[in-house]
């Protein structure tokens, strides 16, 4: 029998990229391209200890069917964390998703008609576009000049066709590591607000500062409902547990719930309390100092690395947090052919192309350095720079 | 700011239902209406034991992102028991959701284009008939006669409006607890093969059986790729893990990987490693087992008090297994304007109006028999009794 697809599926990004990048999993190649967090860092104690308790507590509805909405107990506690932010939020503005990529999937679902136009940064996190494109939008590309994002033009690009939906990821972004400056921050809330044009903040990295005070989040300076923040566990805890949340107002959240309910009923309920246990129980913000130390140190090694090895060949963003740094050499490569050639040498990252919905910068590629080891960071973009020197 | 929503959301079935059951769950009253397993047959601490030796065993890759199809040696695991009840696979047919609700959103979102025909049982599980809609699915159902599936009636009907998809749950279905015979299945099969329909074959009751030797599946009578199966470990271990597998061929694991990127990247990592390690280290045949007996019980226990206290104002089905009982009263009765009265009594049910797509029983209802013990059965039953009877 053959299949007949629906037409969304001719717009689900091939993966390509992602059977090459299973290459980079074999022990002998340093990898640059994962977006993973550091392994070696993860609680696993205390969080083996929350499971231990929460099963052990004689509670077998730790197990059962739950809310839509999530665990109120863990929405509560969220909740306190946001306003620990400026974020005013209750417990019912908080929705709990399996990771922040379910939060991008609902608010998609919920806001995007075949053909629609999403307007976000270029390049954006790249499991973004890829959201975004199942469901058929269309995009347009938030004007920029020297000075970061042009305000006039974006107010002018707005009035003249406006999108359903702004997507942001403003600090630390995934691929570049750049955040926007809080000028940057009010101008597009502005513009938003009186266009009438949600925005969604997505902030996985904000807690991976290593430089600066933290900056206000765009839903903080928000008065209204204009801003949705997506948050997670992901980068701070682990990834592999699949928790992040949304902050919404209570209309919005109504309909996620019943968006959820079709897509899988709601968020694992042991899950949901283990979480709830090491959030309350163990120092989580002395866990997220020890990740900012480690991590840190990574990011100065690679720039330091980057430094010795590329001066001469390519330029860098230099991240005050996050995960990457985003490296572009001479227009004339082209790193997605480069690719190839860095496998072959046993070292690995993702082309910019990727990134981008369209015009992309075909000679930019996206370092991570908070998964490699010191080390591996020195040899790796030793033999990089090795590598793109030959090509 | 006003948001403005997709048009799907239109189709989102609003969650009247759900807010008017949120009074079932108060502790004075006596639920028939929830779709629960029974919470303390959990096996609470073989996952406690799962959870401490995965998170104890000093791999943190046990909390690192994973490979979106799913854990290999869980899918391995899967594998070999889907093939030890007949069904042909490898584990590169086994593809890993957050449940089985998961399974059919996935599905749904790579086949139906909004208009599209889903052709389903009448009444069917009210999740998929959410999700579908949630895709702007229009419907068809099965048509039958006294002896059950009318073949003839069927492929005119497929011959006439070919449907896109074919959605069964053939095995002790939710909400009637019926289950397709041999013949039956057969016959779906034979006609969605002629005219190349895939069917999802939804099954998350097949292992709670009480009475027969199981049928087959309907994927195991398959030899091409027509049938799409999804299985759960909601019902035979915890649905509060949120976990749950599709069998199906390596070209629509693809697709699926590409569709569940988008969605939520892949299932927790630390929920896959422990339920292998539970698959594998203890005796999940013998706590099948368990329930089985518990639920047979607490069916029998309830279809004597039906017999003793409705045998003269209306009918019900006798499954052999599964979790529901479908009591149909004399057609004058409206089951959705009863519930606010049995609710007031102090007992719940699911007024059978929401299994329908269209053309509902309104005198039928769905009677849970998992959840509550047999003694708020006894005391259920009689109280539902002197409802109906004073209405």
């Amino acid at each position: 029998m053959q299949y007949t697809y629906a037409e969304r599926v001719n717009y689900m990004a091939n993966s390509a990229i992602r059977e090459l990048l299973k290459i980079a999993e074999q022990p002998q190649v340093i990898s640059f391209a994962g977006g993973l967090p550091a392994a070696e860092l993860f609680p696993l104690s205390e969080i083996k200890e929350s499971y231990a308790q929460v099963l052990g507590a004689g509670d077998p509805s730790v197990l059962q069917y739950g809310t839509t909405e999530g665990y109120l107990p863990l929405r509560e506690e969220i909740s306190a964390q946001m306003r620990a932010k400026g974020i005013q939020t209750e417990a019912d503005n908080i929705f709990l998703t399996n990771g922040s990529q379910q939060g991008l999937d609902l608010i998609t679902k919920l806001f995007i008609n075949p053909g629609d136009v999403v307007l976000l940064q270029n390049p954006s996190y790249l499991g973004a576009i890829q959201t975004f494109r199942s469901y058929q939008a269309n995009f347009d590309t938030i004007p920029t000049n020297e000075a970061g994002i042009d305000d006039l033009a974006l107010e002018l690009l707005i009035k003249q066709n406006p999108p359903k939906i702004i997507y942001l990821a403003p600090t630390y972004q995934n691929p570049t590591g750049t955040t926007l400056t809080l000028k940057e921050r009010k101008a597009v809330l502005r513009i938003a607000s009186k266009y009438g044009i949600p925005i969604i903040e997505d902030d996985p990295y904000g807690e991976l500062r290593y430089d600066d005070e933290a900056l206000p989040s765009i839903r903080s300076c928000s008065t209204d409902n204009e801003v949705i923040y997506l948050g997670t566990f992901s980068k701070t805890l682990a990834p592999g547990l699949r928790l992040g949340w949304i902050v919404a107002e209570k209309s919005l959240i109504a309909k996620l719930v019943v968006a959820k309910q079709g897509t899988d009923l709601h968020t694992s309920t042991l899950l949901q309390r283990a979480t709830h246990y090491y959030l309350t129980h163990f120092n989580a913000v002395e866990h997220i100092k020890t990740i900012r130390q480690a991590y840190k140190f990574r990011r100065d090694y690679m720039l330091t690395e980057l430094e010795e090895n590329f001066s001469d060949q390519a330029i860098w963003t230099k991240p005050s947090g996050g995960m990457f740094i985003w490296l572009t050499l001479p227009e004339r490569y082209d790193t997605v052919n480069l690719l190839p050639h860095a496998l072959a040498g046993n070292v690995a990252f993702v082309p910019g192309a990727h990134f981008f919905t369209y015009n992309g910068k075909y000679s930019s590629m996206r370092l991570n350095f908070s998964n490699p080891a010191p080390q591996q960071i020195k040899q790796g973009i030793k033999l990089l720079s090795t590598i793109v020197a030959a090509y």
